[in-house]
Formats: C-alpha cells, structure tokens, sequence
C-alpha cells in the first residue's frame, strides 16, 4: 500500500546545443550536482536531496529540446506488468526496452512514445548514491550548496496534439490522477491536464498544441518563497534569460519562476502548493480564466507561455 | 496506483475538560472551522484545506487525552480487507465496527487497539465539504481565515509500552513505511518510530514509554516558517501556553513549534520536511543524539518533551 | 542630534473619482485605518503602526492625482526657519501657510511647489493617537488588522520636469541626501533622483519627465516578502489592478508590488532595502541598466511605469 | 539634517582566547569577511553591507569580553564637540585620544568611559572600502557570502552598575534617545534603557547588573525570518554554542537567535524590528513582564540571560 506503482518523475534528457554553457548552468546557476559523464560525452546530473544517481541528462545536440523523461516505478515486477499493458495498448507506440546501462547506473528502461509525440520511459533500478548526507543520524541539508539548489527535480510540462490520448495512457495505463484540468469552449474540451501519481498537485502535466512532442518547461522544488526571490536574484546576478517570475500559479497555488536555458530551454524553480490525494475531485479551469490560472497575480498569459518551446 | 489503501490521517478525537475553553482554542487560536455538533455534545471541526467534513472531535471528559485517532482509506473494499486482516492479528485487539453516523456524516468506522495501548480506526466515508472555494475556477485560499489557520490536520505522536508491536501492525498490515526511528544502546532498541502511509514523512509517530495509550500531541500544517512565527505570535498574544519553538526538528527536518490547549493537550503546527518515496532508505538516529533529532537547534530534549503527556 | 529637521513623510492627499470605491480600497484591501472624515468629505486614514492621526488623505474630485505630500519635521522651530529658507528661495513658489485645523488634528502646515510643480508640505504637529497597543507592556501588533495591512506610509514617487531643481530644493534647504540617482547620455543629465531624510533609501523620489506635477505611486511598508506574496495574492483575489510585481528593485533592493486604486492612482506595497548613513556615498545608475536598476529581475521598464501617471 | 552628530554604532572590539578558533568563528560561521591584521595581531573584519574597512576588531587575551565599543560620528567638528562635553561631564571617565592609526585605516578615536564601566568610542574617519559591489549600477548583494553572512554590526547590549549615569551620558551628550525601557518595582527603578542615535529601536542597551563593564551580546543584521532560520541551521551544523531561539524579542519586535562564540562571547544575529522617530512615545515594560519583553514567546527568561556574561 501507500505509494506503488509509478512512484516520481525519475529523469529528464535534455539536449542543449553547448556543452559547456549547459554544465554552467545546470551546474553553477541552477545548483545540480554532476554525478556522471558518459562515452557518448552526456553528462548526468542530480538534484541535492534525491538519493538516486541523476535525474538531469544533458546531450549535446543541434536541436534543443527533450528527448524523454522518466519514470521509477517500484519494482520489476511493476515494471514488466506495465510495459506489457503498454507494448498492447494502441495509444503507447514505438515501444521497447532501452537496455541496463545506457544510462549510467540504471537499469534497464521500457520507452513508449504517448500521443502528443512524447517518449517516456518507466525504469525500476536507479543506483542510490544518497544525498550528501548520512543515513545515520544525519543534519539537515549537506554544506556547499551552489546556486538556487532545489531539492528535487519536481516535473515536466509539454505540449502536443493528442492531449485526449496521452491523459488516457497517464491515467488508465500508468495509475495517474488528474488534479486539474483546462477546458475551453461549449464542448469543453481538454487544453490542459496536470497530473500526478503521487500526492504532489502534478508530476507532468501536457498542453494541447497543434506540434507534436514539444518541451515547455522542466521544474525544480525549492523550499519557499524566499528561496524563489533567491533563484530570482541569481538569475539577473548570472544575467539568465527571465521568462516570468516571481509569481504563482492558480493551478497547483505553487510559487514559480520561469527562465531558460543558454539553449533556450525553459526552466522552473517553484515551491508550495497543496497535498493532493486521490478522493479530492479534480479542479477544472475554464480558458476564460486560463490567464488567472497560469498566472495568479497577472491574471494573463505572457506571450511567452504559449509560444516559446523546444 | 498512484497512493492506495490507507490514505491519510482523517481525524483525531480528543477530550477537552472544558468544551468551551477548547472551542475557543481550537476555533479561534488554533483556526479551525466548526462543522457540527452532535447530540452526545461533540464538537466537528476541520482545517481549512481539507476536503472531508471533519478532522477535529472534541469530547468534554474528566481526563484529557486521545480517544482515538483515523485514518481514511482509498474503498470500502480495502476497508473490509484490513478489518479482516487486523481481526486476524494477534496484534490488533478490541477490534470491531462502529456504526456509520456515529461520527456526523461519516461511514462505518472499523476501530482496534494497537499494541501501545492506543485506539485507531479505519473508514472509508466521510462527506465531502469542500475547502471553502468553488473546483471550478478557484482562488487560491477562502476568505476570513483565522488564527494559525492551518491548512490540515497532518499526524499524531502517541507514547506506549510494546513499540515494536505497533510497529508491525502499521507497516505490515496498514502498509506503511518506518521513514525514521530512533534506537537507543548497544541493542539499538527501537525506542521511536515515524510512520507514513503517504509521501510526508511521517502520518503518526510512536514514542517508546511505560504507559499504554498516552498522547503526545496532534499536529497541523502551515505553509511555510513564516506562518510559524505568526503561530508563535499569536499563542503569546492569546496567552497559550507555550512548549518549545519556533524550531526545527532534525527527524522529518519539519520547522515546528508546540503549545497546549486548555486541557493540557499538546498542539503542534509545523512546516516543511522533506518528500518521502517508499524506495528511501529509512534514517535512523542514535540515543546519544536524541536531542538533536527532536530539536534540531537546541540539541537537547526539554523537561516537557518525555515528561508531558495527557 | 540624531534624527532632525525634516522626519518623515507625514502624509499624502490624493484626489479619488468615487470616494466609496476608494474606501473599500485603500481600507479594506490595503488595509489602512480610516481616523476621520472631515466636513468637506475628505477621509483620513493611516497605516497601523503608525503614532500619528493619519497619513493618507482622500479627496473626492474629478481627477485623479497627488494634491500633496507633508512631511512632519521636528519642531516648530525647524518648521519656522524651513518656511523662511524657502520662502526666500526663488526654487520653491506659491508658498505659504495653511492653517492649523484645516486638516483634522493637525497644526499648520506651510506649503510651496517645487520646481516639478509638485505641492510639498512641513508640519510639526499632528496628534498621536497611537499603534493600537498601549505604551507600556505592549504586544507586537495589535489584533484586527485587515487586507495587506502596511505598518507605514513610507514615500511617494512623483514625475515632473525641472528635475535638478526639486533636487536643490530637497538637497540644500531640506537637508535631503541623494542616496540613488540615474543619469543619461554622455553628459549624465539627471533623470532620476532617490532622496532621503533618514535612514531609509528613500523618503520621496523623483523622474524627469515633460509634464509638471504628476504622480506616479504612493507606497507603504511591508514587514518581508513573504508579506509582498500575500498582498499579491489579495491583488487578485480582490480584483485589483496590477501594474508589475511581485518583484524587486534594483535601487534600493526593496521587495516590491505596484497596483492602482479604483481612480488610477499607482500604489506601492514593498519590504526590504538597505540602511542608508549619510556617509555612504550615492549610487548611480546609467540609463542602460534603467532597466534593471527598476525592475531587477525583469531587467526591462514594463510599458506603464514611464506612461502611466495620474 | 536627516541624521547627524553620532551616526551609528561603528565597530566593537571582542577579547578572544584563541585566535584561529575565534576566526574561524567570525568569518566562517557569522560569515564576516577579514579586511586586515595588525602588528599586534588583532584580526579586523568587517559585515558584507559596511562601506567602512572594519567593524569588528578580535583581540586574543586571557579573558573574553569587550574592550571597547565605538560610535561613527558625522564630522571631525562633531567629533570636538563631543570629546569636549564628555571630558567636561563627570559621567565620562578615563577620557582620552587614541592616535589615529591605532586601529587599521581608521582616524583618532576619543576613548572613554560610562557609567556602568565600559569604554565606548567616538571616531569620524574610517576608510571606505565598500560593500563589494560598484557604486556604479551594482547588483543586489556580492558573490560568496559565507555563513549567516550578516549585512551589518548592529548593536551591543552592556550589563553594568550605574544604569542612569551610563543613559544621561548617552541622551544628554551624546543624543541618544531612549526607545525602550524597562522598570522595576514600585519605584520605577530603571533596569535596562534601549537607546537609539538614528531610526533603528536600538544602536546600544544596557542592563543593570551588580559588576561593571560587562558584555552581553554584540549583534548583527540578517534580513528576515528565513535568514534567522538559516543562521539557527548553521548554528547546529557547526556546533555552535546556542543560547537561544530563533525567536522574538518583545522588546523591538527583532526576530532573533543568540549564540556563543568560542570564548564564550555571546553573539545575536537578528531581522525585523519597527522604524524610530524621535517624537514615538518610548516604550515602557515593568519588571513583572521582563519575560515577555525580552523573550516574547517563552514569556520568560532564560538562566543564561541574567548570568552568562563576558
Ligand atoms: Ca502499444
Ligand atoms: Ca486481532
Ligand atoms: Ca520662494
Ligand atoms: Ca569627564
Ligand atoms: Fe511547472
Ligand atoms: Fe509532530
Ligand atoms: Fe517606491
Ligand atoms: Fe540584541
């Protein structure tokens, strides 16, 4: 009982055209700590207090962008019972394992492509390499933290077509709820779905768009508010590229702030938000209110929020 | 999937020695909103973010304390099989049913006795009342909070004799996890243990004592150590006696602060702490640093912490 | 020695289109106190931790606008000799006296423009009537406090054309310092001036701009960004007008919000900044970091602060 | 105008037993930064937001405690003013010049002594060496701030014998006023004045106490309620001596955590606190709130408050 089945967002691959300008940033600004390189020169990193070897893959390429993200479930048998439930289901397509060891540490991952273009992957085996700290009567956070060193990478939004479809395999494939949603129109139809396989207001949460398999943004928890201003405070001190922030967003009520990448690939940092649990009903938006949403105390989308992807 | 079986704590049942010096408490002080009464002269009440009718009962009695504490699980099928296996168990005694409406608005609660001495239930019925807002379209907090205004009731600390027999029956028939426990000499005697069902790190907590069924305190969340500041100021300025804080515990790393209702009940409103995931090594502490594991800043218990109970 | 001559800002008169709109603002949003009303209708209203009788006065009228800003000095005979200094000096016009009385509880106040075309007031007595909370043995705040709740009224920002003589009026017969300033172009002309009487890093500044006489925002002291969110938060909830925040500045480091009262006027709520000592030298700022020197997370002037005025 | 004659508490030099562990101390738990070392080996620092090259000077000796605190003034003319008066006034004793030179980068100091036995200065002249930033379009605070990292040497509090000829020399020659106080008894015997040169609640206070010349605390600047909560981390990651906190003083309204340095000198560092002006009414406890005054949530003192002394 309590948490099974796919338990966190494990991991995200981002691809960044610079190598060496990502690392600074993932590194030095966002405060990631490196764990790993690997023989096709990715580098692998991981957020202070997750205990499990990374969770942040950076790949060199000629496109920014996502090229997955990740999901532990909590066991092979787990693993296998759902890649199954994929492999025959009509909505998860280019199925297949990638193999133990492609990632550094992990074990072996099932990747499936959901309808908005996405590929995702669920793995059961990650190394733990701990949080700094011991296990033995430990202190509350390891000296020499960089940066705005948020505990966790949190979640992804993305955007795509099929939103209908990818919701479908979230939450009758893979056990996810759905915390809140965005509907427009008479018909009501879906523009947004957050969801969440934990207790967390969402885990991912997807865009409708007329591209298929874009990447809106990757998010970091922080502990507060303060820590917000911090993040934002560091981001002109390191001239980051600001999207929007400090604010809060309606959907969730977490406290946010948005910038991008050298790459342009955009980053959260964000704290708060309620415990979700599985017999609250689902909040609904209406796109009359979709700027409130988003964006509590603004009230409207900046031009950003809907145009600029990887 | 996703969080399944046993939920949350849903509610704590308390007796007060003066009903109205505990309304007066729990309502104006502490910041609860009063759901019900009910013939018998029980006071409903609830924080603000909960969702459920209730998750404060008071009872007037000639002895303060906790009747008993419980817990919300995901279906009334889940709720048949843990009766069935806690009737089963050697470990859970004066087990049996109590009728539905015997708590306003609640279903059938099933209530046993766990080794330390202490009264738990399980239902799977409570009726939904909302948090104040509308699910569609919400702000992100009602109106006319008052006092501390936590957002929910989050977890109990008990003290009891057989430890380790309340310990088996929450994880290996409830499905928790042990997120934390201190062990105490050469045996490393377990002599406190911090239990989740969720991804809090902790949803009850026992502490190993001579005497059955004694109640340390129950606890409610506030967003952030700002809002415990605010609590510290109010339990001067409404002349509540004061325990310990504001502080920080090293065990769920929490940022707390304790004070007594009227009766002599502790109260607790505490912020922050880490996300637990059921793959997280579980944290132990030495009997040597008890101190700093209760209270993280002074390193030392205080007189009322092994000493105070009701 | 110690603090002299010219305290503080004492108090601002704005003009108001609807004087019950305008109430439910400036009281039940910001959060003020209301202390009056006078024969000509005019409301008098101050924040709560201040000792005077008032500190904003509104004034029905047809537009909308500062009628002008008072600062209390510390004695009459500071009063007396500032009134004669400026009465002399061919940089402050339309001088003279009104009458004790002629604003409730409070003596007389010379008046005169600045070279901005900008009313300015000295005083030296207005009745104290206190925090609240008594002088001996008091509490940390009182009880009751509504909307954002400010504790002061802490300075305005006011645009006008002859900038280097508002300065020289400020500077050389008030007794101001120049904390902050921002110069333009090769030849440094001054556009903007942060000028203090104390030890905060701005009781009043001013912006170069075409026009005479207008104002840009009257602003009032929070205790901490965590504040800032909650006003922020009320922002929305209530409806208001945002301008830009929440967010900080660059000069003077303060945490900050701006948002407009029903009639258009620009209000302030911010936190923070630094302590200024009259030995510390003056900060300057080029026109291009204009940007960041007002907004320093967003690094760029959103499109109301240079145009929107009332 | 704005604020003259005495500016603000300018440096206070601390007796340490051990050098290197002293250091270690001051610069890498407080996180002040070394500006300099003099012949006699007394190491200067500084906190991150003075402009003057020092003000914190440590001084290895046989006994921990203050040697001297000294007071920034606004001229040399003020400087001979006062010299003048204190010479010429019974309360100041021992009165005399120290050459400038004597301390780092520093002009002559006049030297003497109060009433309760403690050797306070007067200077004018201190290098400026800056906050780390450009007085030219800055950013909002330096790179690598260590520790709690305080912005500024605030104040200390004094224990010693004759409390009202100490306070007549501070508000009758030197300018202070009395922000605070506390009295005892039928009588209204003074027991400890908060006395204060610009618009903080206090630049200096003094507890009444049967042996002269003692030291309570020096304390310093942090910006909020969160930094306080680093700091109290901080404090138990280092193994910091913690006396008390974090929590509130009545008196003043400063957020606050008291510790020792490991001489056994004792530090504050705090937040918050309301803006003074000469014409607030001072603030008056009586004796039976003591507890509440000084410790505004335990409602009482501390056994290290009254006794442990340096
Ligand atoms: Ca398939
Ligand atoms: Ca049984
Ligand atoms: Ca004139
Ligand atoms: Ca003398
Ligand atoms: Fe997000
Ligand atoms: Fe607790
Ligand atoms: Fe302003
Ligand atoms: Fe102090």
């Amino acid at each position: 009982m309590a948490l099974t089945g796919v338990l966190r967002p494990g991991h995200v691959q981002l691809r960044v055209l610079d190598m060496e300008a990502a690392l600074k940033h993932y590194r030095d600004v966002l405060g990631l700590i490196e764990t790993a390189r690997d023989a096709q020169g990715r580098i692998y990193l991981k957020a202070w207090d997750e205990h499990d070897h990374h969770s942040v893959v950076l790949r060199e390429a000629d496109t920014a962008g996502m090229d997955f993200m990740g999901f532990r479930v909590d066991s092979n048998a787990t693993l296998d019972k759902l890649a199954a439930d994929l492999q025959a289901s009509p909505l998860a397509t280019d199925t297949g394992w990638v193999e133990a060891g492609e990632h550094v540490r992990t074990g072996r991952r099932f990747r499936f492509t959901v309808p908005t273009g996405h590929a995702i992957e669920l793995y059961a085996e990650k190394e733990k390499v701990g949080n700094g700290m011991p296990y033995e009567n430990p202190e509350i956070s390891p000296d020499d933290l960089k940066g705005m060193a948020p505990s966790r990478f949190d979640h992804c939004l993305l955007y795509g077509d099929d939103l209908d479809g990818t919701v479908k395999v979230f939450t009758e494939i893979l056990g996810f709820e759905l915390a809140e949603k965005v509907v427009a129109g008479p018909e009501k139809m879906l523009i947004a779905a957050f969801l969440t396989c934990s207790t967390k207001p969402h885990d991912i949460a997807f865009i409708r768009h007329a591209e298929k398999n874009k990447f809106h943004h990757a998010s970091f928890l922080l502990d507060n508010w303060g820590e917000i201003l911090k993040a934002a405070d560091i981001i002109t001190k390191k001239r980051v590229s600001l999207d929007i922030g400090p604010t809060r967003h309606g959907i969730t009520r977490g406290e946010t702030i948005y910038f991008f990448d050298p790459s342009g690939n955009r980053n959260e940092v964000f704290s708060g938000g309620y415990i979700y649990y599985p017999d609250k009903p689902p909040l609904v938006w209406t796109d009359d209110e979709l700027g409130r949403a988003i964006f509590y105390h603004d009230r409207k989308l900046n031009e950003n929020f809907l145009s600029v992807l990887t």
